[in-house]
């Protein structure tokens, strides 16, 4: 038992232009939302550095497109740019980061269905401090487990129904994926598809990268960099973070891959990561207790990726 | 939009040793919940007749199988028990049904993770009237498509992360398969698997039903009533009507039988009904656009397992 983190709420209320800020040690939900009790909504989070969100644009138009996938509706972007000023603000004003090195926020959007029979969703932010683990993950790295999501990686394209390229607060199953990793000493998941796919983590984007060295014909030596995430129609979610790096490392020089990736592509390359908007690059240190790439490449590569990825907006 | 149905709420409070009654027109639970935010819960929907809840047992034993998937802590059934009576007993009290054949009502239970850090499920009660619309199909029938659920039957005996047999509030892709069966005009679903097995509704347990005329070998015919649902182990929730079903109509000289089903054995039945616990048995008309047995059959089939089911307590 922790003392919970400081959080602040803000709800988009149309008597509210710039969002309505709420108590987040009261409750504030109806226990008949659809949200609540049937995980019937979408959601989003954000990393905000120095008051500033990252990728702002992208999780915007990924909450856009969840939300058109479960028939939701969705207050204008420019609403949820309102009130998320509001909250991010409120929140280091209350709360002051005790250093520039330790000003980042969770930012996180959630809509859900409302309550059965309002015809309205439910829509807030909610702004809290990143957890310890995840900074200190991005340093140390994780071990991981591969576990199987049960379907092919062809199903997103045959039944819409099931919602794969949504990002829903149906996440019952990720979140047992992970704690099904903690008892077995592991930090975190990759899901494979039943046709032996590498598919995602239950809350990040895989990526594997390699390092080849060639002769560049001129008696010199040539290293080329490719950097490769599984196909984006195999049943995952398109990653914000995945999508901004993959920009920045082609205008680096990098090459850049589309899978179909399978386990053994993980276990022969240079170096794996998980990214995600808030823990950032994960560098995959074990895959199943087997040892990936080799410390020193593993090293370059992810000071390499974390620079060009700092310069992101 | 339509105005709410009158709900009462009663909260699992170790102060309250009845349940602690709370204002459902009011927010009641934390914006931070996990069963808000991340559909980290299970639940059960009962029906409770006359201020009874019906196959009580059987709920509280499913809740407690699933909160031990999730690894949720579940209070007590005795607690549990005496939140419901209170529930019940608070809403017939506030609005008394209209007459006895109208005195049912929708009586919930959830159990979610809590707040992130506080380390306590959150636990309540609600109680709302059934709708008018699960009503009506017990006596009109419904009309079904089937869709692929994306995984296959074996799923749940070799991934229990997936929580498969567990009645979590992770609902949002039931819900999507029920939508996209309402946008072609049908009324519900029949899931099947990726290896072309029946699986379930997106709320409700498939039935199906056979009745033989033979030469009872004295001259006489002699009528065989065969009961048949899909195999517990194929990646469904148990049901708790179609375990207490069967076990009825056991006693009334059925036979029983458990799949595996194919879709071409729901075309050939006599009768296939989906049930549930608040719609009861739902007679199935069609089957992607496809007339399911003869309607004398049905009709006669239905009143037969009506009779049976009522006598269940």
């Amino acid at each position: 038992m922790t003392s919970p983190a400081p959080v602040v709420l803000v709800f988009l209320d149309p008597a509210f232009p710039n969002g309505r800020l709420a108590d987040a040690s009261k409750p504030q939900l109806m226990a008949t939302d659809q949200g609540a009790i049937r995980g019937d909504g979408v959601f989003e989070s954000m990393l905000a550095v120095g008051g500033s969100v990252r990728k702002l644009q992208a999780h915007l138009d990924r909450l856009d497109s969840s939300a058109l996938a479960l028939d939701l509706e969705n207050p204008g972007q420019d609403r949820w740019r309102k009130a998320i000023e509001t909250g991010v603000a409120e929140h280091r004003m209350q709360h002051p980061a005790p250093s520039p090195a330790d000003d980042e926020l969770v930012v996180k959007l959630v809509v859900t269905r409302g309550v059965e029979g309002a015809g309205s969703p439910t829509c807030w932010v909610q702004v809290s401090p990143v957890g310890a683990a995840g900074r200190r993950q991005r340093e140390t790295g994780i071990d991981v487990i591969l576990l199987d999501r049960g379907h092919d990686s062809g199903v997103a394209e045959r039944a819409p129904w099931l919602l794969m390229g949504a990002k829903t607060l149906s996440y019952a199953v990720n979140m047992a994926a992970l704690r099904y990793a903690h008892k077995q000493g592991a930090d975190d998941v990759i899901f494979t598809s039943s046709d032996g796919r590498v598919l995602e983590g239950p809350t990040s984007t895989v990526l594997l990268a390699h390092l080849e060295t060639s002769d560049d014909g001129a008696g010199g030596n040539r290293t080329t960099r490719r950097l490769v995430t599984p196909r984006l129609d195999s049943g995952i979610l398109p990653g914000t973070s995945q999508g901004a790096l993959f920009n920045a490392a082609r205008a680096a020089g990098w090459e850049l891959g589309y899978g179909p990736l399978e386990p053994q592509d993980l276990l022969e390359a240079d170096a794996v990561w998980l990214i995600s908007s808030i823990r950032l690059l994960a560098p995959v240190n074990h895959i199943d207790g087997k040892e990936i790439g080799t410390p020193a490449i593993q090293k370059q590569l992810t000071a390499e990726l974390n620079e060009l990825f700092a310069g992101i907006q």
